[in-house]
C-alpha cells in the first residue's frame, strides 16, 4: 500500500532507488506538427540531443524506470531537477503538480482498464515549451487512442501543441478510472444479491476488499483534482488558454469520480449493516427451531418418562383407557404448544411466508 | 449509478455517444412578447435559423437525445461549444454552471413526481440574450405549469425575458424534489410501525434502499445548490438584478432540500439501531422460553428417569407413598423454578406486560 | 417534518397556500413612546393606514395565516415583497434574514416552554423605520414579558425603538429554548437510570424520539444562529449600533445552545451502546442458566436412561449396591459440574454477586 | 450539564439570577509594585473607590456570587457593562473574550485539581489599565502560587502589570486541566485490563461517564482556546506585546489538551469495541459449552432410551453380549464427538490454551 | 501518552522540570565549511564560546535533558529565550516552530526504526545565523547518514550552510517515519490472515493496540506538517530560496505518510467488522450443531420414551413387528430432519463446501 521505494532516512535529497523488477527504460518519440509526424521506437539518449531546438511537437515516452544511468542521462539533456527525477523514479509519489523554470512537472497515477489486484502505475508528464516527457513504470498505458489521433492528424491535437497534448494524456488517465468504478458498482449489485441469498463471512471479505480498494482509488483521484486545479487557477505559461478551458471539464471528470467513489464508500458500508443483519435473522431463525422442538417434545418425553417409573403402586398403570387417555393429552400439550408458537409467529410457515411476502414487495 | 454514458479513454473531446435506446429529438418552440405568443411542436432544425435575430423571448425545447446529426445541427445554429454539447450529451453531468461568450450553460437534475426508481433526468439549459435552449433526456416534464403561464400571459413572465424564463424552470426542477422528499418521510414513518410490529429483515433492506435514494438526491441537489449560488454570485449578463432576487429564494429551497434530506439520513440510521436492537430483543425472547422449558422438565424427567431405572434393590419402588410423593416434588421443583424465573423477569407473562406498558407510555 | 406548505412545482413565485385549518389572522397593536402607550386588539386592516408616518414606535402583530385577502391588504399596507409575504406564509421556512429597501425580515422558529411533540412555529419579524410586524402562525407566543416591559415603560425598550424591540423578540424566542433542552437533559439521565434496571426495547424507541427532536431543534437553531450573525456583521440600517452590541449576547446564547444539542446528541449515542451491551449481557445471563441446567442433567439423565434398559444379561442391576452407588456417582458428577461452572463464574450467585458489586461501585 | 442559571425568556438584559446556594462575595485585594505591597482580606465595596487612581497594579478577587446588590456596587466601580456583569452572575457562559471601553472580560472555566463529578466553576476576569479584577463561583482556586510568587515579588509579575497578572491566572487555569487528564488517561488504562479480566456490563457503564465527562471537558477547552486566540490576535491595548508571547505558550497548551482530550475519546470508543468483543466471546464459549454437552449425550440417551423399551419381541434384550457391545458402542459415539468437537476447537482445553497464548502474546 | 512534565499549575513560566531518570547532556560539535571540518565530543559548555562569530557551520548537538544548569548555561551561550529553553526541556511539546529574533526554533518528534512501544522522542532544532543547535532527550537518532554527508563533504551540505542541514535533519526525521508504517501495514495483513483462520479476542486487542499507537503517529505527524508548511511560507530569513524548494519535497513526504495513516486507521476499522463478523459466524455455526442434534434425537427419544411406558394395556407392544416397525419409523423422521436442514443450509458439510469456495474465490 505505502511500499514506496524511498531510500533510507538521511539520503541525500535525489538519491534514486532503482528496484531489481524494474523493466529498463524504453524510449519511443513522436514529433508532429500540422505538415508533418515522425514516429520512432527504442530511440537511445544520444539521440535526444537537438530535440528542444526543434520547431515540432515531441513526445518522448519513457516505459520502464530500470536503469538509474540512462535516466539520468535523460535528465541531463532535459535539465530536469534532482528532486523532480526523484519523484520520476522513487515511486509511487503522490499526485501532483509542480512547477519549473522550464517545464512543469505533473505526477499522475493511471489504472489499466484491466487492473486487477489495484496497483495504479505512475506516469509523470514533463511539459516543455515544445515537448512532453512522460514516464511510465511499465509499458502497456492507455495512451493509444491518442496515438491514433495524431497518426490521423487530428486538428486540435496538431494546432495547440504540448499544451495540449499533456492534457490529452491527463485526460485518458482519468478517464481511465471510469470502467473500473463501474465495474465496483457491479460488484456491489452482485453483492447485494448474494446477501439476500446466502450470507456467508466471505461476503464480508469482499466488501472488506472493495473497500480497500476504493481507498486506494480515492488517494489516486483526490490528489489529482487538487492538480488539475492547479493547472487551471495558476498562471502556468506551458497551459494555454484554450487547453485551460479544456482541464475544466476534466477537473469536473474528477469531481465526478470522487462523488461515485464516495456513494459506493457509502453503500458498501450499509452493504455491511444488510449482511450483518442477514446473519442476525438466520441465527433467530436457528434459535427458534430449536425452541420449537424442545418446548414441544421435552414436556412430552417427561409425561412418558413418568410412566416408564417401576414404582409398584400406580394405579394409573392398571387403568384400561390410560394409555389412550395420556396420548391424547400428549396431543392435546403439542397442538397447543404449535398454536402458541405459530401465535409467537416463530413457525417455519411463517417465516416461508414473510420470505416470500419479502419477495413480493422487492419485485412489484 | 455512476453509468456515465463515457466515449473510451483517450477519446477526442467533444465526442458523443448516442445510446441506441435514446429517443429522437422533438423541437418545440414557444415565442412569445408580451403582445404576442407563437407555440410550435415537431419543429425542424432548419426553421431554428433566425431566431437568435427575433425581438421575442424564444423557448426552443429539444426532447431526446437520440439522434447524432441533428444535435449537432442544432448546436451549429447556437454556436455551442463542442465541451458543451459532450455535457448535454453524455448524461449524467453533475449539476454546473458554465459560462461561454454567448450563452451560459446550466446542467440540473429533474425528478418526476412519480419516480419510481429514482433515475433523474438531465435537463441542459442554455440562456442567450433572447432565447432559452433545454436538451432532455426523455419527453415528459414538470414544466406544464410554467408553459401554461406563458399562454396566460403572466405578467413577470412576459416582461422579464431569457432571465426569468431560466429561473422559472430551474424553480420547477427544484420545487420538484419537495414531493419525492415528503414520500421519504412517509415511507420512513411506515417503516419505523412496521419496525415495532414485526421486524423481517426486508424492513433492513428498505431502509438501505432509501438510504441509496437520499444519496442520489444528495448528489444532485448539492451541485445544484453550488450551481444556483454560482449565478447569484458572479456578475452573469444573462440574469438581470430582478431575476438575482428570485433566485435567492430558489437557493434557500436547495438548503431547505439538503436539511431534509440530511435529516432522513440521520433518521434512517436511527432506524436502523431500532430494528437491530428489536431483533435482539426478540431473540432474547427466544431464548427465555427455551431456557424457562428445560430448565422446568430436565430436572424432572431425570428424576422420572432414576425411578424408571430396573434396578433390584430400589426400596423406594415399593413404599406405598412413594409415587405421589415423587409428583408432589416435581410440583414443588416445577413451582419454585417458575417462581425463580418470574422474579428474573422471563416469563411470558412479564413481557406481554412490558409491550402493553410500552403502548401505554406512547399513546398516553 | 419537512411538510412545507408549498405550491405545485412550476407555481408563479408569490404564490401563498393557505391551509384550511390555519387559524384567521388576528392583528394586535402597541404604539409607544417614552411619553405615551396606546394598546389596541382586533385591529382591521383599514385602521393601520397611517402608521408608517406615525412618529411612535409600532408593534404590528399578526397571530393566524388563515386569510388570504387579509394577507394580502397587510402586505400591500406594509408594501412587502411578494416572495417576502411567500416566505411569511408558506411555513415553514429555513430561518433566515433578507433585507429589502425599507425593511428587513427576518424568520425565526419559536417553540413554547410546554411543547409537546415538538412542531416549533415560525415567527417573521419584519423592522421598518418606525416599526415591528410580526406574524405568528397561531396565537399564543413567548413574549408577554416583553409586553409587560412596554407597558411598564421599561427605559432601554421606550429609548431605542423598533430595532431594539425586534432584538427583545428574537431573544424571547432564543431563550425558549432552554427550557425546552433542559428537559431533554432530564429525560436523558431518566433513560440512563431505566436502561440499568429494565433495558426494554421501548428505551431504544425513545432515545429514537430524543434524537430526533434533537435534529429539529439543531436545524432550528443553526440557521438561526447564522440570521443573527447576519444581523450583526452587516451593515443593516435598521439596527443601531446599542442594539448590535445586546445582540452579540443573543448570539452566545444561539452557540451555547448548540453545544447543548450536540452534548446531548452524542449522549444519547453513548446511551444507545450502554443499552445494547446491557441487553447483550441478560442475554448471556439466560444463556448461562440453560447451559448450567443442561449440562447438570443431561449426563445424569443419560446415566439413569442406561439402568432404564431391560437387556437380560446386565450383572450392576442385580448387584446389592449398586443403586446407591449410581445415586453417590451422580452426586459427585453434579458437584464437579457446579464446581466448574463455579469456576467460570457463571453460577447464579456470582451474578447476583457483580450486580450488587457494581452497585457498590456507583454509589460510594 | 446545561443548567445555566438564566432569567425566564423576554427578561430585561441584564436581570441577574442569584442561586440561593451561592456563596455571599468576598473580596480579596492584591496592590503591588515593585517596591510595595498591599494585601487585604474581607475588604468592603466602599473601600473599593480609589482604586482606579492608584499607581500600583490591584488584584481585586471576588469570590462568590450570592449577593446582588453588592455585585451591582462592584459593577458601579469599575464601570462594568450590564451585559458584562450577566455573564459573570449567570454561570456558566461559554468561554469567551468580550473587550469594552475600559476593560477586557475574559470568561473562563476552571477544574479543581481534585475535581469529582466535573462541575467545572466559572472564573470571570476583567482587565483595566492597572487592575485585574476576577469573579470566582466560590472560593477555593488554583491561583495560590501565583499569590505566592507576587509576595515573593517574582521579577515580571511585578514589571509587567494587569497584562502580565491576567495571562498568569489564565495560564494557571489551563494548566490546571493536565492533572485532570492525566487521571483520565489512567482509568482508560484500568478499565482496559478490567475488560481482559471480567467484562461486566459496569466497564461500559465508566467507559460512557468518561467519555461524557470528555465532552465536558472539551466544552471548556474549546472555546477557551477561541478566547486565547482572540487575546493574541487582536490588536487589544491591554495586552502588552511581551505578553502576547507568553499568551503564544498558553495557547500551545490549549491545543495540546485538545490533542488528549480527542486521544482519549478515541481511545475509548475502541475500548467500547473491545469490551462488546470480549462479552461476545464469553457469550459463544457458553454456547460451545453447552453444544458439546448435549451433542454427545443427547444421542446416548436416545439408544438407552431404545432398550428400555418395553416391546415383547426385542431379540437384542436377549444376546448376551448386547449390553457390552451397546455400551461399548456408546463409547465410540462419545469419543467420535470429542474428536469432532477438539478439531473444530469448541474443546474447554484449547480455549484454556488460546487465553494463556493471548497472554503470552501480551507479555514478551 | 500526555504525561507532559509540566510544572504545577500557576508556576512561573520558563520553569524546567528535570525528570531523575534524564540522561546527562552530551555536547557534540560538527564546524566545517567547504575547505575544513572540525568534529568533537563531550565538548563542555564554556567551550562554546566564539562559536557564534566563526565563519563556518556549527552544528551543535545535544544528547540528553537531565541538567539544568548545564541547559541553562547553553541557553545563556546563545541567549534562548525562556519560554524556548522551557518547550525544550519539557517534553513532549507539540511539534511548531517559533521564530525568535536570532534564530528559528524547530519542535519535532524522531521515531527510532526499531521503535516497540512507540514512544517518540522530542528532537529540538534552533536554526541560528551560522549554527544549528539540537537538542534530544536520549543518545541515538536517525542523523548518521548526515554526519557522513558532512564527513565526505557532499557539495550541497557544504555549500548552503545551517539552513540546509536543518532541512537534511528534518528530511531525515520524518523520512524515519516509512519504515514504521510500513511495519504497521505488514501486521495489518498478518491480522486480516489471522482472522480467517482464528478469531481470537486478542485480535481485537491487537488492532486496537494498533489504532492506539497510529493516533500516537498522527499526532506526531499532523503539526510537523503545519510546521514545514509555516517554514515554506513564512519569509523566514534562517531559510534560503534553495532550501525552501527542498522543504516542499519534506512537506509532500509529511502529506503522503498521513495519507497512510489514515488508510491504515481505516483499514484497522474495516479489520475489526471482519473480525466480529467472523466471531458472529461461528457461533452461528455452534447453534446449528446444537439445534441439528437436538431436532433430530428429542423427538426419537420421546417415541423410545412412549414405549417404555408401563401401561398394562399398550397393545402395541405385543405386535410381531411393532419394534422393526418402530425403528423404521425412527429412521424416517432421522433422514426426514436431516433432508429439511440440508435444505437449510444447516449441515456441516454444506458448511466445508462454503468454506472450501470461499477459498476458491479468494485465490482464483
Amino acid at each position: 500500500m505505502l511500499r514506496k521505494r524511498h531510500p533510507p532516512a538521511g539520503s541525500k535529497p535525489g538519491t534514486l532507488v532503482i528496484h531489481e523488477s524494474s523493466q529498463a527504460p524504453v524510449i519511443r518519440i513522436m514529433k508532429y506538427n500540422p505538415n508533418h509526424l515522425e514516429e520512432r521506437e527504442d530511440v537511445k539518449v544520444s539521440e535526444l540531443t537537438g530535440l528542444l531546438e526543434s520547431n515540432m511537437t515531441c513526445w518522448i515516452d519513457v516505459q520502464g524506470l530500470g536503469d538509474e544511468g540512462m535516466l539520468r542521462d535523460i535528465a541531463a539533456q532535459f535539465e530536469l531537477h534532482p528532486l523532480a527525477l526523484e519523484a520520476v523514479v522513487n515511486v509511487p509519489q503522490r499526485p501532483k503538480v509542480e512547477t519549473y523554470d522550464k517545464h512543469t512537472l505533473c505526477i499522475t497515477r493511471m489504472v489499466m482498464p484491466n487492473d486487477i489486484g489495484m496497483r495504479p502505475e505512475q506516469v509523470s508528464i514533463f511539459v516543455g515549451e515544445n515537448y512532453v516527457l512522460t514516464f511510465q513504470e511499465r509499458s502497456g498505458d492507455v495512451f493509444d487512442p491518442i496515438r491514433k489521433r495524431i497518426r490521423n492528424k487530428g486538428p486540435i491535437i496538431m494546432k495547440e501543441g504540448p499544451s495540449y497534448l499533456s492534457y490529452a494524456l491527463l485526460d485518458a488517465i482519468i478517464d481511465g478510472y471510469y470502467p473500473l468504478l463501474e465495474k465496483f458498482g457491479e460488484n456491489l449489485e452482485a453483492l447485494e444479491n448474494r446477501i439476500v441469498e446466502e450470507p456467508t463471512p466471505d461476503v464480508l471479505h469482499e466488501i472488506h476488499g472493495i473497500r480497500r480498494d476504493l481507498l486506494t482509488i480515492r488517494r489516486s483521484i483526490w490528489p489529482q483534482r487538487e492538480a488539475v486545479n492547479t493547472l487551471i487557477r495558476d498562471e502556468n505559461p506551458m497551459i494555454s488558454e484554450t487547453v485551460r478551458m479544456y482541464l475544466r471539464d476534466c477537473y469536473d471528470h474528477c469531481v465526478q469520480l470522487m462523488d461515485g467513489v464516495e456513494t459506493y464508500r457509502e453503500l458498501s458500508g450499509g452493504l455491511m449493516d444488510v449482511y450483518l443483519s442477514s446473519v442476525g435473522h438466520r441465527q433467530n431463525e436457528v434459535m427458534k427451531v430449536l425452541t420449537v422442538m424442545a418446548s414441544i417434545f421435552i414436556p412430552l418425553t417427561f409425561l412418558a418418562g413418568i410412566y416408564g417409573m417401576n414404582f409398584e403402586n400406580m394405579p394409573e398403570l392398571r387403568a384400561r383407557w390410560a394409555y389412550p387417555f395420556l396420548l391424547a393429552v400428549m396431543v392435546v400439550i403439542a397442538v397447543g404448544m404449535i398454536v402458541f408458537f405459530r401465535r409467537k409467529g416463530w413457525l417455519g410457515g411463517t417465516v416461508g411466508d414473510s420470505m416470500s411476502e419479502q419477495q413480493r414487495r422487492r419485485d412489484p
